[in-house]
């Protein structure tokens, strides 16, 4: 749990608006990917500084900076952009609720991206904070992998129609990306619970439960990420901000359709995961009960036997059974068919 | 849980409205059905390839495509119905969440037909989308079996008042079709349930459990499939869009009735589910119980008399009773009535 | 859960508002009471056909159908009174979900009596469907026993102020009458309950195990039952229909205190058997438990005891004890006091 | 349970409006209080039947009814000021559920009064209802017990505001005499609550699970009694009844606050009782483990030793060790430090 | 649970707004500290009495009250501000649920501080009361320590926005350092939570149960804090007050952000700890069946093995094997052989 440690204490007594970076530090510099495209055009630029962008042309500039940890940067942006204080604060901790903040002309959105670690099998956060106004839309991501890749190939290579629309339908192509590596992860995640689903059935181990424990605690984390940015997707298509036009509201709705199928699966999955440590926890007490019944059946065949022994090595001088010539025979034979009839008898019952 | 694996993998990076078929490609071909009809009459064409229909007559067209691996003929029914590409999306990925789209001249809906398969004891899902506009409806199935037959006998052979409406009641026509065999689905499982009920009151097994986690998982797909479809018919009932008529709504809100009777009887049997679930564990532990008491019972029994007949076998030189002539008689009896006495005692006391 | 069954499969591949009778066919034939009433005069006929109702005289007509197998005369009443196809279909298919219908010029009312048969300790349900109209009312029951009798009384014998009042006041002295019904069912499940309740805290046995499951289906039954009715009803409080006169409404009002507050009855005893099945289960493993130590106890004391007898059942050549005269008295005499100790240490340590 | 039991069936068939007292019959007749006020001055006078107050003054009457079994003075009283049938039905029906009814120039409260009976340690309830009209103020009590006596001290004293007020306010200060009264029963129940917790963190008996059953039934009937309150005074608080001045709804939302806190209480109290139980069943189950394990280790390590001496027991011919001087001593010797080496064994891996 | 103890019994009886306080008597004296400033000029002044603020200057005048002890001060500044009745009464009573009071042309606002005592481990809470109105705001503390000392400052220093700034703000820039505290006890609470889950899922002992148990309580006292906190700030975010600014309103927002983040958190801890308290009862119990199973392992060894040694203890006279010269040495071989492959069987079979 030690990552979802809260860094507020680092901010405590600092007036709001105070603008701190609470991240993790990532070794490597921030650096910032401009995008400025219309129509007819579209040029990458890459820079670890402010990049100026030309005045004329009637560009859509957007701004994609990878890494927070160079605050001035951020600042010098923020006043570039007239981006309100609160709205660059919130950037800066990287322990945001998704959500949208609707500014007159603008809007902020929130959201954290979902990647899944194959070495740790934890699911990772990202924040990624977006702030979109006329003509420029600027993207803050916490960590310097690439999670836009595919919009910005599809920006210069200029195919559907993404550089004929505005700064609404990037936001929402940058959502919509987002949302997209959510399935991915929910399949690595569904791999895991089916490989625990044919594990508690066949042969539930010690293992199972922790497991179990850890997806419960990474759905938890699925559902506090996803729920505030189904709220905020859905003031989205709501809104009734002038940037956001009637085509792209038809899109934001089907962004919103994916989120409500990835909620129903999650909330699915709790049940599931509910019933399948149901399951574990009676699985493994009727393996233990099998056992112990097992065991206690051989003490029960055998001491009656053992009873019957101690008969015979009791020293009464007059005991007509130990002078028989095959009395020690008969009474082994005796208890040989003794404990043949009990066995038949516990198996009879089912208790074997 | 195999059949419930997400595909949106397949389409990770394209933009969206790409048309990519995922589904499970079923072997045979693609095809439509085609039925025109007006009130004097109505006929049908079955093609694999697009049909282009009469512009005379005042027909109202039903395309019915069963199969959905032949792209192009969709798009180019798509084109020819002006249908929105995230529509036609939504058509091709077959995990949809069953909902209404409402277009400015059109509605869009998306449900999950229900079958029981006889042979795996499971529920089959199959997506339905039905695109409905004035004066044609466009119908999507995911698999080659015929869902709409009786829709079909009924428009040809023009009894009832379904050839006299237009596209709305149509679009009912076919929803309540889709929802009437929701209900054999309901039947088949509350068989199932109603056999677990028996063998779990009269005799649990190990099976049981097994089966009653399959059954929750068929009862959270169920819901999953009837929740969402809930809210699109319950918008269907209230959308103001001109298509639909008035004389039509009464019976979009007996569709709408139908569905919270099955919502409710799968949420009882949910309910229902755990309270059985709870008495197979009780039952199940209470079994095992009765087997431990019964066994340790029979060590309780025999350990004192052990310990007698031990006594007896000391080597003491002192020992006055080895020496008495019916010694071992009555030692042998005292302890054939001790043991009986024990054994009225546990029984008097309700622990036999 | 028999009786649950859905007949819905009966009526498969008709088209929407075919008549078919659903519920169970009850051998005495389907006969009609017809009450005609006004201020002045009250009349009541009785036949197993339709009855024309006199043109004059300003009466309300009271037509009670009981037992619905006869689907030729409730289509003709259904004709006679304009009677919607689809509530024709809801009053024969005898499974609905209560619920108000509110049409242009008539209500609509689903709903369920219940009955409690003392025989089978189960609730019985019984539909009932009202349509009221403007100086009529039909009411159909699915069985032949006189439910309204109270109402039919108060009728003709004039007392109240229920002569004076339209068809409004009528549909609401029906359904209190049968809401009334439901408090003695509550009764007679609130005695089980009781004697339940009684019967766990002394004495449990395996028994209220399956008493307490059937219970909770009880209860869930009685929750379908009750909450749309309330829904129904409260529709009917806020109805802006004509038919409703303002001074009705506040019966209405109270008709539904009454619904919400068995309501209340009936969530709180959901809870209540949980409880209840909880104290069930630790009271049964808390006796088992019991049994259990008792048991382990007794051989834990002898069996230290049969260790000390082997001892002196050892034939070594030297052992000093064996020859003591009185070795074997003592050694009796030691293992008597070393059991006491062990009882009176168990029951110190309250093991006892 | 008994005391819950509903009374409807004695008024099964009556016409709706019937007046029939189902309170338990105090052997006390009832008694009438009537408070005559305003602003300068204050009368009592106490009556066993109706009082006709004077005309003139200006007073606000303020009947206070004890007791409820004289059904005519009841009826005479609800002539006198007009007061619904239903109403009056309400107030001799004393298993209401709480509700405020809002006639057009009258509010009618019905309210359950709490009190905790010391001998029994239960909770007990009396009906409280309040009609409250221009001018006047009745109210119905169950019992004779002066509950509002607070209230009308402070009436014939003079002090504070409420001789200046309406009955608006003084059935504002009514129902805040009943409210404060439901604080002194939390505080008896949370002293309950709080040994319970005590006995269950250092001891639990079998005596908390009843107590914990009976609590938890407790606060069942606290929320059933407290949740439709809420509703009523939250009604109070919104109502555009004439009747309520502007100055006494903030005394009203105040009121409203209260029982939100009471609510938000109660409900605190249900987890809590949750939690103590499972708390209770792990602390017992963890004690019977305990002993368990004791006693098996006790046999576990005697069980080797009496296979030992069975061996040296046995009666072979040859047996070298039989015939050593200190065979006896060694093989004692031997056992003793295998016992202390099992029991050292069985500590360090922290079984004992 | 003592500390939360109501202390509404002490009022029982008094008219609705009787001033008493009700909170723990500090032995520290209560004072004030008055902060006056505008944007030039700020000062401060610290008194035990009332403090007769300036006329002139257009100051912005922030009473703080530290401690409750002294009614009269309270009740003269409740005069000098025109505070009514009720809000007063509600700071002295310091058992409040949070909440806001919209009055004409102030605002009321009730809330708990939190703080996390390190000696007793547990959340204290501190209620704290704020009445702002127009060019004042009055806060009342019900401890003398220095909660709000960061904002002091920060208006004592002049840095930043607050000098600007009127008092809805001010009241903004208290409320959000009450929260801000909120964050620190989160993260104390979940080191707690953090040592909890280690030790639990390492090695769970007994103390674990009652530290979880103390953590649920702890939790739930918590949501009692922010449930109704948020719905204040909710009802800030939307007032239409005169007194809030739009400038405000959306640092308003932001608080509500950061208490429905909280919120988050601490339902999530919720879920949380239920799962650790399941995973606590199964790995315990697990650990419990381990030794069981080991010790009856042991036990079913031996037992075989006493029954052969008891059986070579039989005094037949007919006994070959005794008179074997390596009889005894065979039977010896045979028992270990024995013993090791019923070892190597119960390994094999997973029991060991």
């Amino acid at each position: 749990m030690a990552k979802r440690k809260s860094k507020r204490q680092l901010k405590q007594g600092l007036p709001p608006g105070s603008l701190v970076f609470t991240g993790d530090r990532h070794t490597d510099a921030a650096f910032i990917t401009l995008v400025q495209y219309n129509e007819e055009n579209a040029e990458e630029k890459i820079s670890t500084d402010a990049i100026i962008p030309p005045d004329e042309g009637n560009y859509l500039l957007w701004h994609d900076i990878r890494g927070l940890q160079n605050v001035p940067l951020i600042e010098q942006l923020g006043k570039q952009y007239n981006i309100h204080t609160l709205a660059l604060e919130d950037v800066l901790n990287t322990q945001q609720r998704p959500k949208l903040e609707d500014y007159e002309d603008a809007l902020f959105v929130v959201a954290q991206a979902l990647s899944f670690d194959e070495t740790t099998k934890e699911v990772q956060t990202e924040q990624i904070a977006i702030y979109a106004g006329e003509g420029f839309l600027v993207s803050f991501q916490e960590k310097p992998n690439d999670t836009f890749l595919t919009v910005r190939d599809r920006l210069l290579n200029g195919n559907g129609r993404i550089r004929k629309r505005r700064s609404d339908y990037l936001l929402y192509a940058l959502l919509d990306t987002v949302v997209d590596q959510y399935y991915i992860v929910l399949d690595k995640l569904e791999e895991i619970i089916e490989i625990q689903e044919r594990e508690i059935l066949d042969n539930p181990t010690d293992a199972n439960k922790t497991s179990l424990y850890q997806l419960k605690l990474e759905i938890l984390g699925l559902r506090k990420t996803i729920y505030p940015l189904r709220d905020a997707v859905s003031s989205l298509t709501r809104t009734d901000n002038a940037l956001v036009q009637d085509s792209t509201r038809i899109f934001i709705r089907d962004l919103y359709d994916h989120i409500i199928q990835i909620m129903d699966t999650v909330d699915n999955w709790r049940d599931l995961l509910n019933g399948l440590f149901d399951l574990y926890l009676s699985n493994l007490s009727m393996r233990m009960n099998n056992v112990m019944r097992v065991l206690t059946i051989i003490s029960t065949i055998f001491i009656p036997l053992t009873f019957i022994v101690g008969v015979y090595g009791m020293n009464f001088d007059n005991m007509p059974e130990l002078h028989w010539p095959y009395g020690y025979f008969i009474i082994m034979g005796f208890m040989f068919l003794l404990g043949l009839f009990l066995l038949y008898l516990f198996k009879r019952k089912r208790w074997l």
